[in-house]
């Protein structure tokens, strides 16, 4: 082979600002609305959550928000992040496609999630705050959180779903080395959680439970504040140096993208790989596919419903316009513990409904093969989230094998998957389960969704 | 801060040879000798365990030894690998000390190891060998002979020492994910492990063991040769890619080294790093002191005798000489599995012998703590063994600070410690014990030593 496999930038080459798609798209997404009065929040009322420079941040009009030095200076612990190509998987494949990845696993907590809990921790830090809580799915926005906290001297406590709770010692004990204090979600330590537990003792529990916990210990203490990890403006904003820098490196490889693909969650990796490319095709400068994967085991994308509902399960946030299965819904425990929430981001909700992106949904077990293959050929085992993106690249790769077609795939390893290596051996012993989308248990969900605005 | 933290290199910067330090050395090291005979033993002796392409190199006497484009092209997954300036920690230590660190954390397995596991899996394979069998430690050497097994389409059968294997029960599932084949040592399957397992059934196993199950296993299959990860000269020239290309890296940076510092179990992340500093030293074009530090609990440089020994603990291997605890002394079950060898390699012990180099014991709770605080200031978590390097880069740099020397410190950090997220756990729970070394025990073993030649 002996062609080149990694595209490398120095330094000096990191993207200086974060690029917000806002002012780019042909509509303004909708804004999010009190509760109670059904108007637009100010930002005044996001201010018992939220540093007023991120509140900023999430309403701001700008196309460029410069990155400060202090965060420059930690993301440089590991970016910029390698782009490669899947050579040996290409070959594996037999696939004329070229097929490349942005590897987001080199940062000190395994994934992409640094990227905005750098950013959050410093800006928390700079106007006096001394604690922040947050909710983790798989354990990766929990470890980046730590981690970022620890640099800045932040206190850091995490309700972590039960599920990946029980299934991840090894996540937890990452935030603990860190310093962070960890609880499983829910707790008996929130009136949120204690209600969740009342109904079900054995609440295996769910993001949105999460969030309602995290989200009321900081509205009780006004030297704390929440950290979200995925969901809105400002996080995927953060994000987009996954994709200002991976524009530089395929311009390196001397190619352009026929087909983005990533996976999906809250939205925070697919955005920030995406949203630079979506700058670029609404300018006419590039034609790529984008293409959305969730877990057809909660799949808000391609079923749930467009439209206002709580971003937690208590009821506790603003209403946000979004693709939503039900804000009380809880997905079965599929491993994808990153990919389990009920919601989308409103932002990439906008924007799929303007028709600039596509979605759709794999099975778990399909993503686990994909996973094992990848890491045969690449080296590297993909956290099961990004597998979900893996699996969709190889199926059109499988597709370019048959009509001949040279497409340019490009995806986004968002993390590797060593702390997930009990759900690999889940899946090598026989016991995954592709768990069927409950549809009585959504259609129930989607019956307490907030009076329609 | 604002100032540059990694230094890197493109691929087509990558070391094209390895480099062997025997024919700079100013007298060559005492050969391996057959136990019955005593005599050297000639390359035939070798064959029934190694390819001969490896047994070329491990008593070659050219000083650089081309590596094949097919390896060269593995390596390109992750290799040319970060050089690191540590300026959070030396802003934590509040040191005059700049220290760098190698970081090889980024390779699939996550470790160093995969350097030589590639080359060894692709020489076997070349030779039409079908299995590999080896022993591994921490399970850092299993994991990475499983993925450079996958990708030449060898079958890898891996006998892990049963602490590491109760311990850490991610590094099988990463071996499996691999396609591997894992059993704890001592296992029923072999007679040297029945005959351990007779004595003391509750044995804990200890690399010596493991050695003798995997040697056995292929001798006595034609299709099947050992592959080890450690202590014998072609694996230390292997390694050497570490050194060649920080060499380029601290030039990158402007520094030369006056301290250079690993981590020593078989010798092989120690003398990866150090021998092409050596080389640069015995010309004259540097003058580092090259520091090697090994656990307190199983200290073969500063407690062991220098004599000919064994390799494996039932006596199957040549009479090596080097430094060593007696080839039946079981250490204690502590967490640098990786370090846990009752002997030294034989080259690294002759360049002890020789004053070359130095070394220093330390125990493992100091090293927890230091591995702490440097995933706290640099956001890598470590592993085990390389937080024994980073104690003494941190001790050295405390050293300076009292005397203001801007000493330029080198280390490398040889694996991150995801997988080994138990041991942080049992430290940060306060059950990591600092075992004394059994000198009864010791003395017993020595006294079994093979008579003196």
């Amino acid at each position: 082979m002996d062609q080149q496999v990694k595209y490398l930038l120095q330094e000096s080459e990191m993207p200086r600002s974060w690029y917000n798609v806002i002012p780019d798209l042909p509509a303004p997404p909708p804004p999010p609305l009190h509760p109670g009065t059904r108007e637009p929040v100010g930002p005044d009322a996001l201010a018992p959550l939220f540093p007023m420079a991120l509140i900023e941040q999430e309403v701001s009009a700008e196309r460029y928000i410069p990155i400060p030095e202090p965060v420059l200076d930690v993301y440089r612990l590991w970016r910029p992040t390698p782009l490669l190509r899947a050579r040996r998987l290409e070959q594996a494949l037999g696939t004329p496609a070229r097929i490349y990845y942005k590897y987001e696993g080199t940062s000190p907590a395994g994934s992409h999630k640094p990227n905005t809990a750098v950013p959050q921790a410093y800006y928390n830090a700079a106007e006096g705050v001394k604690k922040l809580t947050t909710e983790t799915g798989a354990g990766q926005w929990g470890s980046a959180l730590a981690f970022a906290s620890a640099v800045f001297g932040l206190e850091c406590e995490v309700w972590q779903v039960r599920a990946s709770y029980d299934q991840k010692p090894y996540r937890r004990l990452l935030m603990e080395a860190y310093g962070a204090k960890v609880h499983p979600s829910p707790s008996g330590l929130t009136n949120s959680g204690r209600a969740v537990l009342a109904e079900h003792p054995d609440s295996t529990g769910s993001l949105g439970i999460a969030i309602s916990e995290a989200v009321e210990m900081a509205a009780g203490d006004p030297a704390t504040r929440y950290s979200l990890g995925s969901v809105l403006n400002h996080v995927l904003m953060h994000q987009t140096v996954i994709g200002e820098e991976a524009i530089k490196q395929l311009a390196q490889a001397g190619d352009t993208p026929d087909l983005i693909v990533g996976c999906t969650g809250g939205g925070s990796n697919f955005s920030g790989l995406v949203f630079p490319f979506l700058r670029e095709k609404l300018a006419g400068r590039m034609n790529p596919v984008l293409r959305a994967v969730e877990p057809a085991a909660c799949p808000s994308f391609t079923r749930g419903v467009y439209t206002y509902d709580f971003g937690d399960t208590a009821g506790l946030t603003p209403l946000l316009k979004m693709h939503t299965l039900g804000h009380d819904f809880v997905p079965d425990p599929i491993h994808a513990g990153g990919l389990r929430y009920h919601g989308m981001s409103p932002l990439l909700s906008h924007i799929y409904e303007l028709g600039l992106i596509e979605a759709v949904a794999k099975p778990q077990s399909e993503c686990f093969a994909a996973g094992l293959q990848f890491a045969r050929a690449e080296g590297i085992l993909p956290a099961p989230e990004p597998t979900h993106a893996i699996a969709a690249c190889i199926e059109e790769a499988l597709r370019c094998k048959e009509t001949g077609e040279e497409k340019v795939i490009l995806t986004a390893v968002c993390g590797h998957g060593l702390l997930d290596l009990s759900a690999y051996g889940s899946y090598q012993a026989g016991q995954v389960v592709d768990f069927e989308l409950p549809m009585e248990a959504v259609r129930d969900a989607l019956s307490r969704l907030p009076a329609s605005v």
